[in-house]
């Protein structure tokens, strides 16, 4: 104990995340061997194994594999007591991989919607000249890797089921949501009546909440021998209310955050996206700035973005935001400590920790 | 008996036949309204469930539904000593539905990627201006809805474990065989050294004998209770030889079919196909014909077209494949023969009578 107390607590734990990103990486790497030698199912030639591991070391690794670690965090504190068995850390991080696999088949897919250029700062897959719109069915062979990686290390599980119908149900979510964010804001149209707050909500809801932050815990809840659907419940309706407060900061952060922090350079303004901020810019804009919303949002021209971003600053979102987070925040910790588990309470205000004030 | 039989039998085939295509379009409609109306896990906004009608009815029951009404076909057979229940009915045909409802999401994504114009006679639905890339996530969705059905139908049953791995594992030797198609023959690309018979039947036997063969009968031998895994895994021998005998028939047809009968005009060497019949023509053609066939096909002139038709025939293509339709029956009549099981004889011969020299 001596030891780790003398090192500074924030470096413990860093030093922890790094040991437990190499063990999952480990395991990713377990994961494709063991699909690229499947031959149960499908007799892969060479050409075909070598085009599907290019393919997955592109497009599931690299990004930040916040989704899939949470399930080994989480399960960590559900197991409070006791240290994970081998055994109990590898189901963790092959579910958290699954999660990653769902992420990297719905960016697959996105992307070529979007008509977008990069990800995860590199060309997006089907930008790379060879692959085209076969990426399509990558993305097709990217869902069907999560049915084999389930079946290879959880038939024989009681739990094999109830993994089996969550996967299915969050991606029939995730679809849903992207559904309706495709239908209501289409490429190219600008009808911004359709930006108004339950339509914004219900689509980070779907598209956002359940893959990103009820799938990670209800993978661990699941992993941990939880049975009570009330729990489930409980976890979920907590989660996708932190979903939707992560995807409002993500908006906000789109347009104030630090771009040398976040990473990019925010472009919601321009790609007309249905934002909350200009969700809440439309709420509280009088008839003149409304009319400057609607001439100028959605312009690639940088004149634009600017005018759009002083009504912002009259409207004073910043604040609007502000407030929207310590509220968000309350509310939650509200919630969370109405549960009667101690350890789930636990989890969820980690990951509550985790995001609260964000800067990227 | 007596009015049945003074009716031909033909005649009664086709009333049979068409009671039971009427009666799978009904539990088509009833599907179609519980998704519409799940609000499990979506609450559908009234634009996205409209969306959702439209594409369903445009994708899904439009094409023979010979995979779909099969299971039913299977079922009545292998139950041959007593009437199906309407359970079982409605079971086969949910069953049927799912594979419709596979082949519609395939099909979807197949035309995006191959760049198609038509389908089943209408404009191929990522045509549709409205829709446009949007139909990626309308395929995604579409096969999210066949977990929706299953776990609707069958979540209670004991072959449900069974009927998820098995639609799994079918999309999954599909996807493969996609892009085995793919990366094998990518479009623009001639490089007939590619086009052997190894890869040909590699890329059939994975793109279409399992989801268009196997997969009804797997589902009719679930649903009569079959446990037997050495009873699945002769089928699936045989059946997926028959499925390649029904590609091969398909390339053949769109070279020598009569346009009248089959419905479209082949156009299988403009668009530079892997075909049964450029692979036996490469394979026969002395180094004149060779370089010919190089230079003639995948181009869209028809002067081309009409040169490589000559070669094929100057190689009796027409007598290759008629001396293949009769080994392949003859073996597939023998292996057939040698199952034990009469009642699955039985169903695996009426399939094969239903292709056998097949004209359309």
């Amino acid at each position: 104990m001596d030891s780790v107390a003398a090192v500074p607590s924030a470096l413990v734990e860093k030093k922890s995340n790094a040991a437990g990103r190499e063990k999952f990486m480990d395991v990713y790497q377990q994961l494709k061997k063991e699909i690229l030698s499947d031959s149960e199912l499908v007799t892969y030639t060479e050409e075909s194994r070598a085009w599907v591991e290019e393919m997955l070391d592109y497009t599931v690794p690299g990004g930040k594999l916040n989704r899939g670690l949470s399930v080994v965090h989480s399960l960590e504190l559900l197991k409070k007591d006791t240290p994970l068995s081998e055994q109990d850390t590898f189901n963790a991080c092959a579910l958290g991989w699954c999660i990653e696999w769902l992420q990297g088949y719905f960016l697959v897919m996105d992307d070529i919607m979007d008509n977008s250029v990069t990800r995860r700062g590199q060309p997006c897959w089907y930008r790379v000249p060879k692959v085209g719109l076969i990426a399509i069915n990558d993305g097709i062979i990217l869902r069907t890797h999560i049915s084999r990686v389930l079946k290879r290390h959880f038939r024989q599980s009681p739990i094999y089921v109830e993994l089996v119908d969550l996967f299915n149900d969050v991606e029939y979510q995730t679809a849903s949501g992207q559904m309706l964010d495709l239908i209501t804001t289409p490429a190219g149209e600008v009808d911004l009546s359709k930006y108004v707050l339950p339509t914004y909500l219900r689509i980070v809801k779907y598209k956002t909440a359940y893959y990103s932050f009820y799938l990670p815990v209800a993978c661990a809840l699941l992993l941990a021998g939880e049975t009570s659907v009330a729990k489930f419940e409980a976890a979920k309706e907590v989660l996708v209310q932190m979903g939707t407060y992560f995807q409002v900061q993500d908006d906000y952060l789109d347009c104030y955050g630090a771009p040398e922090v976040i990473g990019k350079i925010g472009t919601d303004i321009e790609d007309t996206k249905c934002s909350w901020l200009i969700v809440q810019a439309l709420k509280r804009a009088n008839e003149s700035q409304k009319q400057l919303l609607k001439e100028k949002y959605g312009k690639k021209d940088p004149a634009c973005v600017v005018e759009v971003k002083r009504v912002y600053n009259e409207l004073e979102l910043q604040k609007v935001f502000e407030d929207y987070e310590r509220d968000s925040y309350v509310k939650l910790i509200a919630d969370i400590e109405k549960l009667d588990d101690q350890a789930l309470q636990v989890v969820l205000k980690s990951f509550l920790a985790k995001i609260y004030k964000r800067e990227k």
